[in-house]
């Protein structure tokens, strides 16, 4: 129900699909401008696409999920190398984690592969549908929202409700380098649907909030403990730095709290730092610079309002 | 004598210099990949490219004392015409204009053109000399410092005058988008000088200062009022809310505090949004994307350590 809500690039059948040669992935890296599916004709292919950052966000779990019913259609004995592959080619998807081991656990006992990806797949519509109910009563009608990154399914239909309710809101979208996320996902899917929207570049939130444009910041979370720190593309930081100051709230979803991890067990990721020092092709540094790529901030809990949850708000 | 202590693209010659057919303005919109020199044939040339951006911060004074010192050479009766032409081609740009109003002062009482032009010259080094002398006392032995945009003269001296007294330095340098004067000028002059630094995205310097990286932020300043407010390239405003949360001082360089003007009078110019919407030359964002270019931060005075100007620190 809530696909047909979805901006296109968010909808199932544009994130992963079965065919008869195998599992289709949206190549995420080349849109807006080129929309392209890389075929997948196994789960070694598949596992390949995840790990060379295809699909990312909520797409890697899709993949994953469309991976093992193509296997367990015409592979069946190769179904537990499948989830492996698929596990070690996203480590860090804790997500992805959980839910093909609940899938295997089910298998095992019931055998109804077709049933229990349905499942699966039913589970996390109803998740971005109920997170996005409690996301959308923070939204009020007037108001800027300053998001960063990919916010993806539960920030989106968060917005789109809050649309269909009458409220009239404008939303700020930082590029996000060095990969453009902002611009190259976040922009055009909150232009489809129809909610008005700037790209800004990722120095100028703060300038904004000054002026009195934005009264909300709401992002997704790559990690969230349940002590209320978030993980969350480098940048989320600055801005809930900078809301805190202007007494701004700032809400982060998530679709399950971490139970296990504790602050000291985050490790923060460096990418290559050649992606600081180009753009799109376009090489905006020399070569013998030095640059640094952190994937992710830790954002404290004095800095979030609240978590938004399947059960309610942190 | 600084001269030769400046990273080139800062020396002298290397912004603007004469020649018997005009004057020679570097073309900074091109650097660091291509060094290439506009020749402007007379004042009316020489406004167009200070207009068009050729040379920005500290460059359309020097190419404006250039221009009135071969306008005098070559076409005296034209050097009033030359003034309100130079004038008119950078509105904002206050430095330039209190200069070029006091140099035709001073030639309708001296009538020494060549003598007035050198020692406006000598005027500007002398002050770059003594506010880096200030600046540099305010670095520590082994500190992390965060700048935005391309401080030029003052920072740069301050930087290069703490590393010959045997001071560490690490610069974090955000590229400063949408123009990328930190990647395409900040980083290369620090750099040419042995100076080490890295290169980041400007949703970055939060997490190095989360990290205890950085211990000092500072910037040049494209006003400063006598309140303390400086106003600044956007993106200023996040680095120094964040610096002040986490205990960091912020100093601005100001080679004269604006005494007429009060926080009310400051306008803040909108620029092309299309500069945002692509990057030397690659498009980032749909052309019905919507964009917004605010030109400069204003930093209110609790955020603001200090200001350093030629008759110390304020």
């Amino acid at each position: 129900m809530i696909d047909s809500l979805l901006p296109s690039i968010l909808q199932h059948e544009n994130i992963s699909r079965i065919t008869d040669s195998g599992i289709l992935v949206r190549d995420r890296r080349k849109l807006p401008f080129c929309t392209e599916d890389i075929l997948c004709r196994d789960y070694k292919e598949a596992s390949k696409a995840i790990k060379e950052m295809v699909t990312q966000g909520g797409g890697p779990l899709e993949v994953a999920l469309n991976t093992l019913l193509y296997t367990w259609r015409h592979d069946r004995d190769s179904i537990d190398d499948a989830v492996e592959s698929l596990l070690l080619s996203r480590p860090t998807n804790t997500t992805m984690k959980r839910t093909l081991l609940g899938v295997m656990k089910a298998y095992r006992e019931t055998g109804d592969m077709e049933g229990i990806i349905k499942a699966a797949f039913d589970h996390y519509d109803s998740l971005y549908d109920s997170i996005s109910d409690i996301g959308e009563t923070l939204i009020e009608d007037g108001c800027g929202v300053l998001t960063t990154c990919f916010p993806e399914h539960t920030f989106m239909l968060s917005l789109i409700k809050a649309k269909e309710n009458g409220k009239r809101v404008t939303v700020y979208v930082p590029e996000t380098r060095p990969y453009l996320q902002g611009a190259h996902l976040t922009e055009p899917c909150l232009r489809e649907k129809g909610i008005d929207c700037y790209l800004i570049t990722d120095g100028m939130p703060a300038h904004f909030m000054r002026e009195g444009r934005i009264q909300l910041y709401m992002t997704a979370s790559d990690l969230a403990l349940k002590d209320r720190t978030v993980v969350n593309k480098t940048g989320t930081l600055a801005n809930a730095i900078a809301a805190h100051y202007f007494g701004i709230p700032y809400y982060a979803f998530s679709l399950s709290l971490d139970e296990t991890k504790t602050r000291e067990d985050i490790v923060i990721e460096y990418r290559d730092s050649d992606s600081v020092k180009s753009i799109g092709g376009t090489v905006i540094a020399s070569q013998s610079s030095k640059a640094l790529y952190p994937c992710f901030d830790i954002i404290e809990p004095e800095l979030v309002t609240g978590i938004v949850t399947e059960g309610g708000i942190l």
